[in-house]
This record gives C-alpha cells, sequence and structure tokens, in this order.
C-alpha cells in the first residue's frame, strides 16, 4: 500500500537570546527561548534527498538575532509576529506555507541596593531572575491571519482553607474519605486564545499589559474561590479572565492536584488539626478544561 | 457575552506500579507508569460545585492497582485498553463518556551472574533498568472504538558518518556552511497508531511483539539510511515502519538534531579530520512529521 | 586483605513536609524538605544482618511529622537543631553518635487581591510560591557541639554593565578574545557557617533575620562590584557578608559563570552594540571558593 | 576581622566532548562530559583585579578539545590524568598548583541491523546510546602524585525477593511494619579509589577492563546477597569489589532505597501476595558507607 508524507515541519528549537537595550543607564532587559518552525514545500526533502526548498534550520536561528538587532523585543508576541511574518513572506519560492513561533520568556527584577536606594532606588544595570512562572506564546502565521495563543507556567499556588472535596461519585473502587477542610495546591498552567487575526487593520492587543492582568486575574480567582472541587477553580479562573479581558477568546487550564496530605500524627498522641502535610509529588491528579466565548470556535489543543 | 465550558477531562496522572509475576522461580516484572483522563458528563462538577457525577481520581488511581492484580498486566496496551473500557462501560450513571489512558514502561533486564550462570544463566529475581528508552502507549475508548497510539521516546541514536547537508536554500541569514560528512544524532521520540479499533471481532495485534519489531524497523531504517538530511531519515524511519509491520498505519517522529559540532583545532596547528565533536544541547534544529498509509486519516496530534 | 567499614550514615532523605500555622485569619506556612542521616553504632547493621541498633528510617521521618506539631517551626535551623539534639539524645542505646539534618525550604508570598486590598491588604490562606531561590541548611550535631552551615542555591544574577575581563594569562591555547564590557551572570549558590555552636549558654543567632540580610548582601554586593572576573565578584560577595553579619565565619561560593555571548551580526550588515545574547547552557566557567574571618577553620567541604 | 581566601579553584565545566576514531570502517567513539578545576595561586585574581595569573576558563576548554585529537582518548582515567598533568606541569609561572578533572561517560551500543548482519554482524558507524549508567572518574594530580576516584552512578537495581527488615530498633516515632519478603530497589551510585598514584613507574592500571569488572561485581553482589538491610547489601557489594579487584583501596556507596510500597487490595476483596507495588519517589530512605582496606587512609569524601 503506498505511503503518504503527512503533517511535517521543521525548524530552530530553543534559542535562547537575551536582548539588552541600554538607550539610557539604566537598561532593560528581556530574556526569551524561541523556537521557530516552518511549515511548506517540503516534499522533496523528505523523498528525495534535495535540500532545494529546506532553509536550513540554522539560517532560521541567525534571523532570530537579527531580527532582536533590527527590530527590538518589545513583547514576545510581538517579536514572534515578526519572525512569523518574515517567514512565509520572505523566504524564496514561497516554499513556508505558515510558521509558528513558540516563545518562553523568563521575568527578571531589579536588584535593589541600599547605596544606590539614596539615588535611583535601585540598580540600573543589575538583575535578579523571578523565577516564579515562565510566560509563553505561541504564534501562528499562514500568511493571512495570525493566530495567538499566550500563557503561562510553573505558577504554583496554593489556598490552605476554604477547599472541600465530598459528596462525590462512589464505585467499588472509592476509599476516599470525604474532606470539609483541604489545603488546594496546583502548579498553573495556563493558555489563552486571542481575538486577534491581523487583518481589518485591527490593532493587535497591548501584549505585555494584557498579560500582566490576565496573570492577576487568574491569581486573584484562585485566592477568591471558595472552592468544592479543582475543577470549580478552574472554571472560576478561566471565566474570570473572560469576565475582564475583552481581547481574550477562549483560556485552557491544566491544573496538577499538588496533593498535600495530611499526616495521621495520632499513633504519637498527637492531633493534627490542619496543621503537618506531606507534600506528595505523584500519582497526582490531573485537572484540565477549556472555557471560551459563546459562539467561538476553540483552537487550543489538549494536551 | 457568555461562556462556555468547552473540553475537559480529568484522571490520576502517573501513578507509578510495579507488577511482579511470581508463578516461577523466575519472576517477571512490568514496570509502568499510568495516567488516566475521563471525559464525559461533568459539568456541574464545574459549575455549581456539585461532585455528584464526580468520581474521584482517588478511585481510578485505586483501579489501576486492582485491575493489576486482578487481569495481570501483559502489555502496557492491552492493560490500558483494560483500563478505559472500565472507565466507560462501568462507572455508574454513564458518567464517562471516554477514557485514555496513557502508559510509560520503563524496561529491565535480568542481572547475568557468574555464580547462577552455571545453573540457569542468570538471576530469577535480579534486575538492572535498562535505561534505553521509554516506551509509551496511549489508548481512548468512547464506548465504540478503540484508538490505540504506542510509542517510544529518549531512544538516542548517532551516525558518525554517511550524512550529508548541503544544496540548500539560501537567504540573506544564511551562514551556514555545506558539510559532506558529519555527525547525524537525535533522541527518537516515536508514536505510531495501529489499524486496531477493537469492533468486528478483530483480534488485538501482538503488542508487545510488535513494539520490538516496529523499535527494531526504526533503529535498522537510522542506520542505513544514507543521509541528506534529517527529514530523509525521518521519512526513510517512518516508510521502514509501514512497509514491515501491516499492524501500524501512521508513523509520526519528532526528531531533534542534536548537533555535534567539529571543532576548530587549526589555532592549534592540529587538523580535525572529523574526529573531535562539541556535543551541544541547546539550540536544536527539530524535525517532525508524519508518514501515513494511503486513504488512512492521521489521528496522531501535532505536538 | 582485611576490610574496614568506614563513614556510614543512612536516615530518612527529603521529606517534604508543609506546616501551616491557623492561629489566627491569617495564616503562615513553612515549606521544607527535610534529610536525616544519623552516623553511630551501626557496624552490626552492615556486618551482620542484625537490625537491632536501626531505627527504621521510616521512624526518623515520623518523627519530622511529629515535631513539626509539637515544636512548630520557627526557622529551618531551628527546627533542624531540634530534630538532631533528639536522634543523638533520645535514640536508645545511644546508637546515634551524631545527625546530621539538611533542609530546603521554599519560599511563598500571599496572593494580593483587588476585593481584599480594600479590607486587609491580601489573602490571609492564598499564596504564590516565590521561586527565586531555594533557602538551605545544614545542622551537624554530635552529643556536644551544633555546627550550622546555611545557604542557598538557585538565585539567578544578571550585570548587564559594569563587567570586564582581560589582561589574563595566555597560553598556546588561548584563543579567547578580551572583552571590555560584558554581560555577567551566574547562579549563585553560596553556603555560609556560623559561629554557633550550642555551648556556653550563647543564644542562637535570629535564624530567619540573618538569612534575609545575608541574601541582601550577596545581591547587593553582586550589583554593586565593578569587576575584572568573576573570581573578584565572589570575593567581593563573601567578604560583604562577613564585614556586615558578625554571626558568620565563613562564606563559600559556586558560581558557573552563565555565559552570555555576544552574537556576530556583522554578516547581516548590523552591527551589535552589546545588546544581543546567545545564553548558553554548557560549557560554563565554573568559579568557586571559600572567605573566612582570620583564625578561623573552614568546616564548609568542596563540592 | 581580617579576612581570608580559603580555598579556591576554576575552571571549564562540563565540556561535552565525542571523539571519533575512524582508523578502519568499524568507527569507535568516546562519549565525555569533561570538567576541569585548577588550584594554584590565584589570589590576586580574587583580591586585585589582576588576572595575569588567570588562564582563561576558555582555554582549558581548548586544551581538552585539542587532547582529545592529539592523544586520543583510550580510557576516561587515562585522558583525565593527562590533562591533569598539563594544566600542572604546563601552565606558565607554576600558577596551578594542583588540577582535577572529572569525566561522566556515557556509554554506546552498535545498532544491529539485519542487512548488515549477513556481513560483519553490526554498523560499523551506528550507535545506540545505552543508558543504562553513566560512568564516572575524578582525577587529582598536585605536582607529585594521582589520586584517581572512579565510579558510576544512575543504575538502577532491583530485586524482587530475598530482601527482609525486621528485629530493627523501635522508638516511640516506629510505626513501620516488619518486612519478611520486599522488593529491594535502588539508583546506584559507586566511587572506589585505586592504589595508584603515579609514582615508581607503577603502571596505570587497565581502566576500562577494571571499570568492567568493578560493575559487573558490584551487580552480582547485588543480586546475590539475601538481604535483611539495604546497609548489609551495600556493605557486601563493597566488600565483593575488594575481594576481587587488587587495584582498588576503597569503594564508597550511596544507595537511596527506592521504596515499593505493597498496595493495600484488601477494600476491594483482593490479597496482595507481594504481587502489585506502588513505586515511590520522596521520601526515601538514604544508605552511604565506605569500605575500605584495613591500613589505608580512605579519601572519598561524605556527600
Amino acid at each position: 500500500m503506498a505511503h503518504v508524507l503527512g503533517q511535517n515541519q521543521y525548524g530552530k528549537a530553543e534559542n535562547r537570546i537575551v536582548r539588552v537595550r541600554r538607550d539610557s543607564g539604566r537598561h532593560e532587559i528581556k530574556d526569551l527561548n524561541v523556537s521557530v518552525s516552518l511549515r511548506g514545500a517540503f516534499d522533496d526533502v523528505h523523498l528525495t534527498g534535495s535540500n532545494a526548498n529546506c532553509l536550513p534550520t540554522d539560517s532560521t536561528k541567525n534571523t532570530v538575532y537579527a531580527f532582536a538587532k533590527q527590530y527590538g523585543i518589545e513583547s514576545a508576541e510581538g517579536f514572534a509576529a515578526l519572525l512569523a511574518r518574515h517567514f512565509v513572506e520572505h523566504t524564496e519560492r514561497g516554499v513556508v506555507h505558515s510558521a509558528r513561533i513558540r516563545v518562553e520568556e523568563y521575568g527578571w527584577e531589579r536588584i535593589r541596593t541600599a547605596d544606590r536606594a539614596a539615588e535611583a532606588g535601585d540598580s540600573g544595570h543589575s538583575f535578579v531572575r523571578s523565577g516564579q512562572e515562565v510566560r509563553t506564546t505561541e504564534v501562528l502565521y499562514d500568511g493571512d491571519r495570525f493566530r495567538v495563543v499566550s500563557g503561562l507556567k510553573d505558577l504554583v499556588v496554593m489556598n490552605t482553607t476554604d477547599s472541600e472535596f465530598w459528596g462525590y461519585l462512589k464505585d467499588r473502587y472509592t476509599t476516599l474519605r470525604e474532606s470539609y477542610d483541604r489545603i488546594l495546591a496546583t502548579q498553573v498552567t495556563a493558555r489563552w486564545a486571542f481575538d486577534f487575526h491581523g487583518r481589518d487593520g485591527r490593532p493587535q492587543p497591548e501584549w505585555n499589559h494584557s498579560y500582566q492582568e490576565v496573570r492577576r486575574h487568574l491569581l486573584e480567582a484562585f485566592a477568591d474561590t471558595y472552592s468544592y472541587s479543582l475543577q470549580q477553580t478552574l472554571h472560576a479562573m478561566g471565566t474570570r479572565v473572560l469576565d475582564h479581558r475583552a481581547e481574550v477568546d477562549e483560556v485552557r487550564l491544566e491544573l496538577p492536584n499538588k496533593h498535600h496530605f495530611l499526616v495521621d500524627l495520632a499513633p504519637f498522641g498527637l492531633k493534627n488539626e490542619n496543621e503537618v502535610y506531606f507534600a506528595a509529588d505523584r500519582m497526582y491528579g490531573l485537572i484540565e478544561g477549556t472555557v471560551h466565548r459563546e459562539g467561538v470556535t476553540p483552537v487550543i489543543p489538549v494536551s
């Protein structure tokens, strides 16, 4: 039976780039990890050994660094869109039909020093990596429209109360005891899709502001929700974002339930009044879900 | 604007299980990491705080361990199929519409000892983890059909010659020098879909034998292909599997190009005749693609 | 030739514990990873198979959790000292001669929410993991004295200027070009030993305050030092701590030079004026050193 | 109070190198990760900003690659010894007083292919990484003597029976139930010191053969020992090496007890006859110890 070459893509992954703006004594930095994937007329590359249509992954890497110089990096999304458009519109012979750019961004804060506090409040060129979450984006451009899905990962949060879990379905394998006051902790992976496609002269969202606001709403919804399940918290987080950020059409969350088990101290004559927990690694509950606006077709894939 | 709860799923992830068969003095072991995801009538769980339809993730974990005792683990695929069917067909109120079971399997070899070599050739109960690759499978069951996608990851391979890369498209960002003899190395992630849906009385493939054969063909195709690009090698690996394994309909490969850069030793008066390489971590080329039989609709998603 | 059992130790490692203080509506949390190592009269355990002197590692784990309830966790150092003393002084038959407790502590911040800002400024029970650095301590108690070595790891810092490297020794393998303005970045691992041995009624340092101050001085010294080598920066960081913190006798730093290479953009007609860098993973310079007070015998081992 | 610069060292860490021998159609490869640390007259580098005595870490990296070409890599130990001697004896002004070279070595096997089996049995230039354990060595040279400590890590082994644990010391925190048949599994980290100092014309051991034999004895001792504690197994492994390998003076083992907990299936009406285990990640017992020849002063440090 004949074979067919199906979906394929290639590019240089994980280009680590730090871009410094030195316009003033107060430097600004962007710290990104950029991955390029090109899709297009690459059948011959696979089938015949001809590389005539193959732009080397090395060239895509060079483009990332050159663009960082030429255009600066205002936001991960804006930079990714520039790159995606370039590969589709400027690669010779039209061999690139669509380009997907993924970016991880690592946050940095200024180091505040006592000496300089008297002057400027902090150092103009000294930074400490924040480490809290990694900001992400994925921009796909097909020559006609942009699809932008931004997000974050590795944001670890915990409520030490206001979480219950009971009244659940019980089958013959159910031994879990109901809980009326438990720790709820999770490591948030969130992705959200924008109502922006780059047509009709509609301006790009203010990506950085949007990111900070979405992040804030996710955190606040986690903190404010009195929870009867992690699913309920997930839904509250997603809807909170949609309620407050008109530029977002769809939110997908992956929330591992980082179990904190109450330790049984009775054998030692002690009563554990929700004070001492064992933080487990594996196995873990994994709750995933999408909330989107009515009438919108979800685009964020299931992991 | 109204919100909609979209695709959602939940379950217990990464249940680490070791199953020992002790029927004889020669024990047999299976070492798995099993992740359960259930999809179904879970709107209320998200929206109202009612858990009446929520089978606890803890119960899904218990099921994994109980099934390992009751049914044994003949293969990762067979075990996953048993679990998937159970959750769909036996969860009360029909709340589970489909179940996805993912499995990682870690290989072990027997420890050969000198003392026992005289008798049985090796120990009957002593093992060393092989560590070469991790075997994977994902079984999705919706009450009607099974979809089985098996695979492997972390299989690192290298050809020290018979690899070239030249004649490629050059744009203004191209600086790469052509190569007529390079190291080609990659860390194989492969997934392949089976022509098996569990209907029509068609028997399940012999999963373990099939796995060993697919793995062998992947390795052989990598070794035997004189390569003009990693894309060409990818295609050769995929087609080799389809040519030899009738039970497989589709193969998807993700091949990071583990760059080995020839070190410039000229400053030290030495000539590097393809002998000394720097093995780089990042950035790396990433080549991904699907090969499938004609007429078959690919089911393996793009990562 | 006869064999001798040399240094040996055992215990339960990586006990993950979260301790919640719920005295008021504003909860307080401590998130630790505690590892116990006992040294003592364990020859028979190794040699004869008799476990009469072997306190199970499981019991040491239970002790960690029970002590967290009984005594609370005011600081990592104080908690470790309590545990170490217990194992030495209260294990039956005097089999434990010394105990070493290692702790990693993960920091958490309160989640600030708009709703609650009007009232209390932040949530009383909602937290986000800070992720910046991991605080560490190691307490060794031998029945007579305590040796406390605290520290931190994974604190990533960067200066985008005020760093040079030139005038170095050149051998026949030297090709590096001198730099008069480079990025200096490192991931700080620091350990510092206290002038505290638990004798003579000398009170324990205020561990948490001390930690915050040492950390601050490390950051400030990194930011304030105009650097001619990472060694020089290391020395400045160590001395700054000794200058300001009388309770610290010795500081050891491990500073990987997280290389940021200036990308050559000349082939694309661009001039890189210290703006675009490639952040490399490996290989990396590794600079390690100790600074201690005169007359003090260093106790922190070389990694 | 005055400060003193104490122990310090620096160099380039984690130089990843692949060395190919192409003398015949059957290529040979060595895949190493080499870390250099130099100790010596580096006070000024730390104190004054003068780099006159500072050989750049970049030069040490270049040396690694150049030596791989000039001398080949027969064994990790031999290569490390060459490098260590070079840095001490040939760095200008005698600034390097001692050099420590650490090496990790990754194993590769040939890919066997059906086509070529007819001819040569396997491919001459195609390899698959074995992944089982990482071989390690550390060579320290001070201008007079060599100290060689070799080892391995990440070797995971399991006995599914012939392991008991009972009769242990019980304190008020002991709840563990005695076991008369348990899984014993560990991830072996082993280091062993050689009776070789490079003086007196004594020849170097055959490093590669020695490694294979030590590894074999470790595995066999693990498999053959009927165990009453992991400590007992540790001791058996160490003594087995000393009994069989005259070139080894001292063995240190770090054995995390990779707990496999028997799952309680009674709630489901099932009896678990040592067949179904939960493989836990953390917390874990950690057993460490040294066995050495009488009269020898141990040199391997406690982790």
